[in-house]
C-alpha cells in the first residue's frame, strides 16, 4: 500500500478497492457493541487542521481511537504555536521528532499536505488542501455509492454546485472516471472552470437538462463566504436553478441516490423533505466516512 | 432503566434509589489508585455542549474515560460546523450515523435534550437545559446529603438564590420532593416565580427566617450576567440578605450541611471561611458528581 | 523521589540523574511500533493552562498517554469557568475532589504552581511559572547536551537572549551549575539582570567574545510581544549582535553544539541554514522533551 493519501489521482483501481473492502468490513466494527479494534494500538495519530472543521475532524479523531491509537489534536487557531509564527515546516518536524505516525492535515493552501509528506516519516493524510482535494471524502462517497447500487461503472453523476473551488469535486471527479463513471458537472457558469472538460467530464449549465439521466447527485455545498466574491448567483437563484426539492426529484429517475458533503443548507441545495427522504444517503455518507478514514488509517499504517 | 436521563421528575423514586445505589459503588473506584473499569470499553460518548462549562463537561469526560468509553467533544463555539449554519437536527442525526452510544448534551433552550432523544438511537443527558432542568446536578446534591445526613425523607432543604431562572433549582425540588424532603425557597421576590408554591414548596422572603429550621441550605450561584436584567439586586443587598457568613451561620443548625453547585463566588453567595468550613460539603459534590455521572452512563447504556 | 516537580533548584544531582536516566528508557519506548507502557494506566493527568502553550501541552499530554493514563485539558480560555470568575484555590480544590493525580500546569504568575501544590495531594508540574522556572525545559535541555556530549560537567554553556524574563535560562542556569557546567550569560544589557552574576554564572554583553569558548549555545526564543516594552532592541540589531548564522557559526567551536526552546523565529535567534544544520540539536529537544516528561509523570507517582 502507499505511504501517504495527498490525492485520489495517485491511487490505482486496485488500491481504490483495497480501501472500500477494508471500509466495509471496519464498517461493521461500527455496529458492534464494542466498536474497538486493536490495529494501532501504541500508534499517535495527530490531527493537523488549519481550518476549522468540526465534522471532518471528529470522524478522524472517532476513527483512530477505534482503531485504538493515541490521538492528539494540533488546531492553528490563535492559541496554538502557530500564532507565535511558527512555520509549517517548524510544525512538522515537531510532530516527527515526538515520534508521530501520522498525520491528518488540512490546510487552506493546495499542496500543503505533499510538502508535509516531504518533511517526516508518519504517514500523511490529505483532509482537503484548499481547492485541490479531498480524497477520503471522495472515497466515503464511491462506497456509499456502490453499497447502495453495487457498482460505480456505468453509472452517471452529477455534481451539482461550485465546481470551480471545490476540492470535493476535484477528488470525485478523478475518482469516478478511474473507476468507470460519467461524470458531468453543473453549476453557474462563474463557477464552472472553462477546462473542466479536460477531466473527462461532462459540463451542463441546467441542471434540469441533465438531471434524467443521473443515477447519482452529489450536491456540493454552498459556501456563503463566496458569495462577497460576486461569482456566486443570489441564493434564491442558486435555489431556483440548482437546489434540489420535491418538484425537480419528480424529473429524476425514481431511484436517483442523493449525496451531500456536510454540513447541508437545509434550503438551499436540498429541501428538507428530499434530505431526509428515501433517496438521501446522506446520513450514510457519515457512517460510510468513519469506516474509510479507519480503512485509510490502517492501510497507510502498514507502509510506515 | 431508562433510557435517556432528559429530566428528574421522569424518576421514579427506586430508579432514583438505583443512581445513588450504583454511584456509591463507583465512588468507591474512584479511591483505587487504577481509577478505571471496563463497563463502557468500545463505547462512544459525545460531550455536545452549545453553552460554555468546563467543569460539567470535565466531569462527565472523566467519568467516561474511567467507564474506559471513548470520548469526543463538540462544542457549539466559533470554530464548530454550527457555526456554518448545521441544524441542531443534522449534527444529532451526524452523531447517529457515527455510532455514537450516549450524548450529552447542554444547550440554553429548555426542551433541547427532548428533541435531541426523538432524533437519535443514542442514549441523551441532559446536563443543562436552558431554565428547565439539570438532573446530574440533582442527584449529585441529593447523594451528598444522603452520605452525609443519612437519609432525605423528613429532612428541611433551603434553595437560596435566583429560584427563577436556575435549572438547578427545579431539578432539586423535583428530586427532594420525591424523595419526602420539605423545600423551602428563598431569594429576592422578583428571582422567585409567584406560582413556584404549586410545586409543593414553602417560599421565603427572609433568609433569616427560615434558617433556623432548616437541615440543608443549596446557595444557587450568582449569575452576574442578570443583573444587567434589572430583577437582580445589587451584589451588596445580595450578600446582606442571602450571602451566608459566620454571623448567619449561628443562627442555623449546628450541622447544618451547606452545598452550592460550583464554581461559587467567594464572598457573595458565601463567604470563603463558611465555604471551607465543617459545614460545607461544596468539594464532596465535585467527588459524588463524578460517581454520579458514571452511574447514570452506566445504568443508561443497559437500556440502550 | 520527590512529589512536585516544582522547580530545578529543589533537586539533587543525584535526583536529576534518576530522571535522566528513567527518560533514556523510556525515549526507547518511542521508537517502538507499539509506544505505550502501562505505568499510569488508570490515572488521571490534567493539563492546567493559563497560558497558551501548544507544544509543551501537547508533548505532556503524549507523555501521559503514552503511559497510559487518562488526560484532561482544562485551558484558562474565555470558555472556562476561570472566566466565571473562579478562584485558582477552587479549581485546585476540584481537580482534586474529582481525584486528579497529577496536575501539570502552566500561568504566568511566578510561584503559582507552589500555590498549587499546599492545595492538593495530587503532584504537581511546573510547566511554566512567568519568569520563574521551566523545569521539564532545562531537564530535557540537559539529557540532549549529554546525549550528545556524553558529559555536563566541565562543559562551557552560553545562554543568550532575554535573560531578565526567561524561565527556561533561570531553570538553566540551575541545572548546568549543579551538575558542574560553566554558564556564560549574554544578552542585550536591558534584558540581562545586574545581579546575575550572583547564580555563579559569567556575564557577557557580546556573543562574539564569548562565542569561541563555548561548548553549547542555547537560543532563548525572542518574545516579539516584549518589543513593545521598549527594553528590547530592534530586531535588526538583534540579528546583528546575537541572531547565529553561518558567518558567527565560524567564530564557534566546530563541535558546539545549538540548542533552543522552540517554536524558534528563523531568521531572528537562527537562520534556517544552521537551524537545520549539523550543530543543531533542536529536533533532538523535541524527543527528549517527550521522554524527560513520561520519566518525570512516572517518578512523581512513585511518590505520591
Amino acid at each position: 500500500m502507499i505511504k501517504h493519501l495527498l490525492s485520489i489521482d495517485q491511487l490505482s483501481p486496485s488500491q481504490i478497492e483495497l480501501v472500500l473492502h477494508t471500509a466495509d468490513s471496519f464498517r461493521e466494527v461500527g455496529t458492534r457493541t464494542i466498536k474497538k479494534v486493536p490495529t494501532l494500538r501504541g500508534r499517535t495519530v495527530c490531527n493537523l487542521f488549519f481550518e476549522p472543521s468540526t465534522r471532518t475532524r471528529i470522524s478522524f479523531e472517532l476513527a483512530a481511537k477505534r482503531l485504538s491509537a493515541d490521538v492528539i489534536n494540533f488546531t492553528g487557531d490563535a492559541r496554538s504555536s502557530l500564532s507565535k509564527g511558527e512555520s509549517f515546516k517548524d510544525t512538522a518536524q515537531t510532530l516527527q521528532a515526538m515520534g508521530v505516525d501520522a498525520i491528518v492535515v488540512r490546510h487552506s493552501s493546495a499542496g500543503a499536505p505533499l510538502r508535509l509528506s516531504r518533511w517526516v516519516e508518519a504517514s500523511v493524510i490529505n483532509a482537503g488542501d484548499g481547492a485541490h482535494e479531498h480524497p477520503t471524502q471522495a472515497l466515503l462517497d464511491i462506497l456509499t455509492i456502490r453499497n447502495k447500487l453495487n457498482r460505480i461503472d456505468g453509472l452517471t453523476v452529477g455534481l451539482v454546485g461550485d465546481i470551480a473551488h471545490s476540492r470535493v469535486a476535484r477528488s470525485n471527479i478523478h475518482a469516478l472516471t478511474t473507476l468507470g463513471a460519467k461524470v458531468i458537472v453543473c453549476g453557474p457558469t462563474t463557477l464552472v472552470p472553462s477546462d473542466v472538460a479536460r477531466l473527462g467530464v461532462e459540463v451542463a449549465d441546467r441542471l434540469d437538462d441533465v438531471l434524467p439521466r443521473c443515477d447519482v447527485l452529489n450536491l456540493l455545498r454552498v459556501q456563503f463566504e463566496r458569495q462577497r466574491s460576486g461569482l456566486f448567483p443570489s441564493i434564491r437563484e442558486y435555489r431556483l436553478l440548482f437546489g434540489v426539492d420535491g418538484d425537480r426529484m419528480k424529473k429524476a429517475k425514481p431511484n436517483v441516490l442523493l449525496l451531500a458533503p456536510g454540513p447541508i443548507n437545509r434550503g438551499v441545495e436540498v429541501t428538507p423533505e428530499v434530505a431526509d427522504g428515501p433517496n438521501s444517503a446522506i446520513l450514510d455518507q457519515v457512517t460510510n466516512g468513519l469506516a474509510v478514514r479507519m480503512a485509510v488509517l490502517s492501510e497507510l499504517s502498514k507502509a510506515a
